[in-house]
């Protein structure tokens, strides 16, 4: 294909992308900022002899379409069709699979050891963002990558924001890169200087020699990476597609790690998604023409209900501070940040180092609020042990996402935590059965001050529940008792967790209108502490019981149950635990996520049916 | 204080430590070190209101020393005596505790924060390591700080090696700016250059005049820190008292971000340790005239029979790469490396990079095995779960200090890994009970080609069992019974994990004694998947369980029974778990930890006679 045949094509990927994707939704912009590079690494690569690799993955849609995934794109991020990231499955140009960020150089680089360990000749790239590549792997891959000095291309996609505008030193140093206007214009006067002094012999000649290449890599840039062993070409003009197969040309000729340097515009193509980058990240459904977003109506999300608490309770403690990594947006800080400038911190894609300063900022006293999803948290795991619930420091966990997420898919869900964090010391772990209660456990977490606290929540709309005006803290390690039951000997206890309480409530209801079975339905809102009083009353009433959460079964909250009578020495207790299954959950609806692994009232009610035999229960 | 009084107290600390490690033991070479770092930095700073944060802290012995607790060095590392690592409780001038590497820069920054929101005005220093530096939280801090651009100090101690030599570029550009005469000369050389050059009006003298200051970054080094926003200073002596305090006086009166490159030889002032600081890093009791190290006699430890066994693996199967972030001596592959130069890669400080390179090598064929002590396996969580299971890659995972780990106490025991692996999904987990079950388990896992397989390991000796010369693969998911016991309904049966294995026929043989009783022992040896068969034959028998292991009870293999009996439906079985409690266990040796909480053969032999009435045991 000729450079204009590229181009035309170039132009038709990017209306095929914003007409579908205003039917489906998606990662609009991303995949609009990488439409000439993808196709010039395509152009240049041999995929899939040569391993392209795509950070994080959301903006691989060009690839899939270059791929003979077109034809699959109306069923975009949909139950059994086509994944939103990369996907081994789907095609063999697929070579390695994300979803969250700054994996693809640690990964570029073991396929570079196993490629010159058998042998093979094959090209190894990686293609990052700017904001991925300040995640501390990337960071510690790159600085390996500089020391091994194998064959390895970085395309780094710098278009000056990751999901949100982009945080941290590296961030200013490639602004500055950018706008090197300055710094052509010595470089060229240096030239003309340097080309005036006359050679006065051996040393200085030299030292003028070795200060030219410095000069050079100082004012043309890239010194940093240069100074980490790489050799840096750009920045480049990522919609010049010309250019682009140009400079990859060279850079694939060059041995040992090099570094391009790739500038986008995300959204490119699509004025409403230039002029916002940010809103147009991942979007749903919209009007080409307006750019109008379709809104579902509704409650408002768990997200904006956290935001709101928290801006009523810090302008009461002047000891909160909010930190999140990269997700100010999505985890519903923005107008805390508004209201408190100065007291919301974005460090970046960086869970590590936001968990550990929550930590020191409680131990000088304040009360940090780590606003993070479930997902994300799973790389400041370590952190959360050593640093915080070790010292026993107030840090309050905000823990968006909690449960399955929908389209997102499996890299995404928000399934571990509770089996991750619950074998901590000191941690406390909270769930809301409802938006109004979420109100509550922040204050609770806000008034506690005896070590660490979370909160977790879904990424859903609240139940549209009326929200109490006056914030109350729960005592910590009680349930709540919503649906009382028969406690005769051998009745049955539903133990629900958050979104739970209400699948509980539902099949109690079903099983007391038609079989006229009276079930306790217990809201199980602390996950650690247990209430181990209620527990205690239930074994004296010899219940069977089931708990249920959506969260991995296996060292769950029902976990949780069985080690307590275990521990206690309780014997004879009949516990079923329900929860999510031992395998990875593939992208849907949430409904359907549920739907997949039994997490719905019909099974529940199969449960408390096949459980005790009917006739006991019956009035 | 005069200088020389200060010198003259450095000679006399090190004569202190000196004398002191050589009866007790401990972090040896870093401490002499740092004794006149440490000696500067109080002389400056006002602790505890100025905050020292030592990364890691185990060269904070000197800071013990300074505040108060030389008198209780003869209890160092000992239960209930002094802590090897920086412990609040000791002093109020211990403001921050770690024992693993790379927070001291996120401590600092949440520290610089909440100083700021408070209105006060002290200083905020962390001491961090070469070595440190590189791992990934480091480098999240570096660039947040350095965006941020709050009033704190960062301490390089540069002394060129961590615990194992260092790797990176980072390090190389470390010494490139430590050994920087020619860069010193060329600075002159330029600054008489640039004298020269008449000013030729406006635009040209401004950028000669930017220049010389761009020159003077790039030639007097440093030019990565200042790029990322920081002012720097050095490389300083770090031995030279006067250089230093009048360094840190300097570097005290400049606002933002400083770092101060201070060069340090690690085990300075004891030939011994200078001349190998790498096997002085940490140290047993030695004598300080020859050097010599006290060995113990006895069985090799788990640690050595795993790196021999992986040579002989590898000799066999060529697609063996070992991967071990930064501890090559710890973890036993030194004579891996050697035996197979190419085949072993050290990734420095980087657990995160290290765990998903080793999933792209598995993704290329190759049968990568990651090196890692259980409790820096924390760090690499999310990619465990994220880019390695997710993928079902055939990553081996060798997990090095499994259980508790003795004197380096709470920061470093190995008490987790079964929590926080066994609910992923498709990973594979082993213990064995002996170091020969060890070699064949290796064999296992390599020979596994179905996904992520474990083995984890005691930081022990072993029993000094035979060793078999052939290795055979045990069969997933299979575990074996070492004493029959009784059988009858209601007999009693310990499933036992790795050393507990040990302690379980402790408490059979005597009980089988003393009492005439006979109980079943079942080594444990895949903690996932569990032997389901047995399990159920167990059931069918309706016999009395108890599960031992040393690791948290709470989500750990215990919990796996139980979660087993209550997702099959089979009811009222009586599941007695043991484990390691809920808060953390502070340092000492590892019989005194497991006498703390209860892991002993006396407290299953009590558990046993309290289960079941034993007259229904006698035969």
């Amino acid at each position: 294909m000729s450079i204009p045949e590229l181009e035309d094509l170039a132009e038709e990927i990017r209306k095929f992308l914003i007409e579908n994707l205003s039917v489906t939704g998606g990662h609009l912009s991303p995949n609009l900022g990488v439409v000439e590079l993808t196709l010039a690494l395509h152009y240049i690569f041999d995929s899939p002899k040569d391993k392209l690799i795509f950070d994080v993955g959301h903006q691989s849609y060009v690839h899939k379409i270059l791929t003979g995934r077109k034809d699959r794109f109306r069923t975009l991020r949909q139950y059994q069709g086509l994944c939103g990231f990369i996907k081994k499955s789907e095609s063999e140009h697929d070579v390695w699979e994300a979803g969250h960020s700054s994996t693809s150089l640690s990964a570029a680089m073991g396929m570079a050891i196993a490629r010159d360990a058998r042998g093979e000749t094959n090209k190894v790239v990686a293609i990052i963002g700017d904001g991925a590549m300040t995640g501390g792997m990337a960071l510690e891959a790159l600085n390996h990558i500089g020391h091994e000095k194998k064959d390895l291309l970085v395309i780094l996609n710098d278009n000056e924001m990751s999901i949100a505008p982009n945080v941290g030193a590296l961030h200013n140093y490639l602004s500055r890169i950018r706008s090197d206007k300055h710094y052509k214009k010595a470089k060229e006067e240096v030239e003309y200087l340097l080309k005036k002094i006359p050679a006065i012999g051996g040393t200085l000649a030299k030292t003028v020699e070795k200060l030219k290449d410095s000069l050079k890599y100082f004012l043309v840039s890239g010194v940093l990476f240069e100074e980490l062993g790489y050799t840096y070409t750009g920045p480049v003009d990522g919609h010049n597609l010309n250019l682009l197969i140009e400079t990859l040309k060279q850079a694939d000729k060059i041995s040992g790690p090099v570094l391009v340097h790739v500038v986008t515009v995300k959204g490119k193509g699509f004025p409403h998604a230039e002029a916002d980058s940010h809103a147009w990240h991942g979007v749903g459904t919209y009007k080409i023409e307006s750019g109008q977003v379709v809104k579902k109506q509704g409650p408002p999300m768990y997200t904006d209900i956290f935001g709101e608490t928290l801006i009523e309770l810090a302008k009461q403690d002047k000891r909160i501070i909010a930190v999140t990594p990269a997700m100010p947006g999505g985890s519903g800080l923005l107008p805390f940040a508004k209201a408190f400038p100065g007291r919301m911190f974005d460090v970046g894609i960086a869970e590590q180092h936001a968990a550990t300063m929550c930590g020191a900022l409680a131990a000088e006293g304040m009360k940090p609020v780590l606003a993070i999803y479930s997902t994300f948290m799973q790389r400041a795991y370590d952190q959360i042990v050593h640093d915080i619930c070790r010292q026993d420091l107030n840090v309050i966990f905000a823990i968006d996402r909690a449960g399955f997420v929908g389209p997102d898919g499996e890299t995404h869900h928000g399934v571990y935590d509770i089996a991750f964090l619950r074998h901590i010391p000191n941690m406390v772990l909270m769930m809301p059965k409802d938006e109004n209660e979420l109100r509550h456990m922040l204050k609770t977490a806000v008034d506690y001050d005896a070590g660490p606290i979370g909160v977790r929540y879904p990424r859903l709309p609240g139940l549209g529940v009326k929200l109490d005006s006056e914030l109350k803290p729960i005592p910590i390690g009680t349930w709540e008792v919503l649906e009382e039951g028969v406690l005769a000997p051998e009745g049955i206890a539903i133990l629900a967790v958050g979104p739970m309480v209400q699948v509980a409530l539902q099949a109690a209801s079903f099983l007391q209108r038609e079989e006229n079975l009276y079930i306790r339905v217990i809201n199980a809102r602390f996950i650690k502490p247990l209430d181990e009083q209620m527990l205690i009353e239930l074994s004296n009433k010899r219940m069977n019981l089931i708990t249920l959460e959506e969260a991995s079964v296996l060292g769950g909250f029902g976990s949780a149950v069985l080690e307590f009578y275990s521990l206690r020495g309780i014997e004879g207790m009949n516990v079923k635990i329900i929860g999510v299954p031992d395998y990875f959950v593939e992208h849907g609806s949430i409904k359907e996520q549920l739907q997949e692994v039994g997490l719905t009232a019909e099974k529940v009610i199969a449960q408390v049916q096949s459980m005790v035999p009917l006739k006991r229960q019956r009035a």
